[in-house]
């Protein structure tokens, strides 16, 4: 799932970078996708080295992703950079977890796939300057993001259902239903802070 | 302008990805994307070095680098490796070119920039596949492939006409006119070897 997520991410950010208003940002977006891309490879390595077939273990899971995407495709380069910066820092927040859960090579791979801060830095810095330009892009930027996690659980969900073991493998991992509901309340009231920190309401 | 070029091959790169018939195939395309963004970065930090705004110093060449683009999209993954690895080949041999006109750092950043030959020889191995397969795609190959020659000499025409400078700054390097025509030449001969080499007709 995570494999076939970078992949769409890439191909999606990609795509996004088109909005920028100049080369320097089109640029960064660029190679924030790039960096997807890496991290691709590094999943599937593993697959491999698991004598996992990469295209039949990602199959599953191809439907949901790209549902997530056709209906959170940006408009514009604010909208991009909030996707980037709301949907990688949930996905690293759920890869942080998951190191707990995990034993060597898993854990050293997930804590490799883990974005560079640097990029997440420059989103932040973008969708600051934009608010403190027009404190009404915030009410905007805001309404974007809830729309973004109300998709992303959507699919979430359809994948739970879908997958059973996978949904088991988390429960299990977290030791029981109230251990997720914990890891579950951790992401959002994270989530909570990253909005915060950029001057969005959650 | 080979800034913007990476920039541009990334872009369109990535987006051909989509064009691939497996997982596989869809991320070594998107890997030789994210490696131009790499080359982009490369070569606007040494404008940077030089207190040249890479904006500034692209904008000339948008124009005619996305003409050549729009107009030769790929319909099929074929078509799209085919662009990646003629585009990518002649691109490289024109670099390795310029290396010894070049002084340091130049030269060597130049040296940095030439394509990974673990993706031309992907490119290569798929379309001499296809065509064993199916004789005929090399006639529709080898078509394709002029006709990405074409518009990239018309494009070419575009700059050398647009930016005296630029070809200035050639034939000065290669002597005169006719050490242009001896570097042309040499492209072109390259350019046939890489074609005959996959069973295309040049």
């Amino acid at each position: 799932m995570l494999g076939y997520g970078e992949l769409l991410a890439f191909d999606r950010m990609a795509a996004d970078a088109r909005l920028a208003p100049d080369l320097r940002r089109r640029a960064i977006l660029s190679e924030m996708a790039a960096g997807e891309i890496a991290n691709y490879r590094r999943l599937v390595g593993r697959l491999s080295a698991l004598d996992v077939d990469p295209e039949a273990a990602m199959r599953p899971y191809q439907e949901p992703l790209r549902a997530y995407h056709d209906r959170t495709v940006p408009h514009d380069w604010l909208e991009a950079l909030t996707k980037a910066y709301v949907g990688d820092g949930i996905a690293d927040d759920f890869f942080k977890e998951m190191v707990g859960f995990l034993d060597e090579p898993d854990r050293g791979l997930v804590q490799r796939v883990v974005h560079d801060s640097r990029y997440n830095e420059f989103a932040a810095s973008e969708i600051k300057a934009a608010i403190s330009a027009d404190p009404k892009v915030a009410n905007r930027l805001s309404m974007w993001a809830r729309r973004l996690i109300g998709e992303g659980l959507i699919q979430a969900q359809t994948v739970a259902v879908a997958r059973p073991a996978l949904a088991e493998l988390i429960v299990n991992a977290s030791g029981d239903q109230s251990g997720v509901q914990a890891l579950l309340k951790r992401l959002a009231q994270t989530h909570g802070q990253r909005m915060a920190d950029v001057g969005l309401n959650n």
